[in-house]
């Protein structure tokens, strides 16, 4: 990924020397790693379903979902009004300082969103270089994906704009998001490469389960989480007033945590405190646990060889214990 | 394509009927029409290569290039904080009141320009389901149009932003994004699909002259045409300082049209004045002719039928002296 995106760099610039800020955009946020948890499942899927090791297309696919992913991300940011991700600035943050270090006309922060507003579309661009032309079923498959990221993107921001306080519709919000966007399909896309369509029911069981987890974890990590360990400030969907999966389920048990939600400066050590006098910090762990158990029990019922099983079973408890 | 948005529309609604916005607003866009400009084009190269009248893939083909514009004028009128486009108002303004009409919480331009975002992505991800799985040469040129469209677009962000008055720049980024996005790769799209990339070299030629001269048509309809014609207010460019091609051309004739571009409020009258005081619209004229001919030599050098020799000399024509 990082040799393509030097490569196309290096042509761009023979070009016109200017013209690097977009790409430039998209190398910086992948080269500052992340967690890389759509390729691991992409591969994992691919192995699985007994795809071949030494075929190059499943790194291909892999590479699309994780530029794909860097789209998501940089425009995401532009939205959500991040300052920062993966432990340094966000694109259109950097671009808006460069502006301004130039001093260059007009709004320094309208320049740097159009760096972002750009870099995420050469992303967009550049992930499709990757995916396209494998096969008909898996172009269907990456048309799906891509949908549904987008349309997962908008109704979470939707949902904050309406501080929407309905769990079923927290809960769509996460299945969409992470439960196909960042589990399910990039398996289906491994096990599709592979050649075994016939592991599309199990591998969506499983990523709707272990995305939930996900997205909990996510959120709990949003709530009790440190800056120095995550990369990015506590708070910040609380800020946003974001009904996440989390803060669904929180309602339910104790109406305070709506209030505390959508009260005009949420309180994040109020918020803490609700959660642990009301024992919510637990029981969203047993929520955590009894989906990862769910997705390990679809994997049981799959024609998987017991290694790929093990490794599977693995992967959701990391996902669903990490700590960033 | 309207059939296939809608299409997607029904299936989504079946999902969530709260999800539509960002379909909306890229349905809204190409139903309101707008020139065609891109798939006329592709058509005619098809048709002008040999290409069978009966092959929908050359369709396809066309919507991709219609949905991939769509894509970049959402975006740019999310950077240009352009407020009409196609005499309707843009995407990023029609959510944005919709936000404020149903008072919804946080800033309601910041959840027009979201859904906008959004609204590209969708446009870009859907032209690539028309264009995707033709051919892996046209793979190739898909990527490379996609490409040139997005460094083009921030190469004339970033010349606004340095007030550059290098008339070179400025016929680098209107060969990008008018010569070669606009009418080069649409044709080289048509020839590659007919299977005739000897038509190659032509086609680029004859794109990159009669692009030009499409570009100045578009700077003079900025500086002399009437909003009613146009869907969207004259000045826009000035307001915005952008060196277009035609103020580059007009600063090496009289250095006043640099003061008068690069003023903290530009003038649109004193602009017009200079321009017809010092003969520069008539000279702007003499090189659209000029660009329009070396586009048509082109086409005579080429192994074309004549019927579509004169057909695309009729189009060159027709862009570069179109009124909108």
């Amino acid at each position: 990924m990082r040799e393509f995106l030097a490569g196309e760099r290096a042509a761009w610039v023979d070009r016109n020397s200017k013209v690097t800020a977009p790409l430039d955009a998209v190398y910086e946020l992948v080269a500052a790693g992340g967690k890389r948890i759509r390729p691991a499942f992409c591969v994992s899927g691919y192995l699985a379903a007994g795809g071949d090791a030494d075929d190059t297309r499943i790194v291909d696919a892999a590479i699309a979902l994780e530029l794909l992913h860097a789209c998501a991300l940089i425009h995401d940011d532009v939205v959500d009004e991040s300052a920062q991700r993966r432990g340094a600035p966000t694109a259109h943050v950097r671009y808006e300082a460069e502006h301004a270090a130039r001093q260059w006309h007009g709004p320094s922060w309208r320049f740097g969103e159009a760096v972002a507003i750009l870099a995420g579309d050469l992303a967009l661009v550049y992930s499709d270089r990757f995916m396209s032309g494998i096969s008909a079923e898996l172009d269907r498959l990456w048309a799906e994906l891509r949908a549904e990221l987008i349309f997962g993107q908008y109704m979470d921001v939707r949902a904050a704009a309406e501080l929407a306080t309905d769990p079923e519709l927290s809960r769509w919000i996460a299945v969409l998001k992470s439960g196909h966007y960042t589990i399910h399909r990039p398996l289906a896309v491994g096990a599709v490469v592979a050649g075994r369509p016939d592991l599309a029911g199990a591998f969506e069981e499983y990523g709707v389960s272990v995305g939930q987890a996900f997205q909990l974890r996510d959120d709990l990590i949003d709530v009790f989480g440190d800056a120095e360990t995550t990369g990015k400030p506590a708070g910040l969907d609380l800020e946003r007033h974001k009904m996440t999966l989390l803060m669904a389920l929180a309602t339910q048990r104790d109406p305070r945590v709506h209030e505390l939600v959508t009260a005009p400066q949420p309180d994040l050590a109020e918020i803490r405190t609700v959660f642990q006098e009301q024992g919510i910090r637990d029981e969203i762990e047993a929520a955590i646990g009894r989906l990862v158990e769910q997705g390990c029990d679809a994997l049981d019922r799959a024609p998987l060889a017991p290694r790929w099983r093990d490794e599977l079973a693995a992967m959701a408890r990391q996902v669903a214990y990490r700590d960033r």
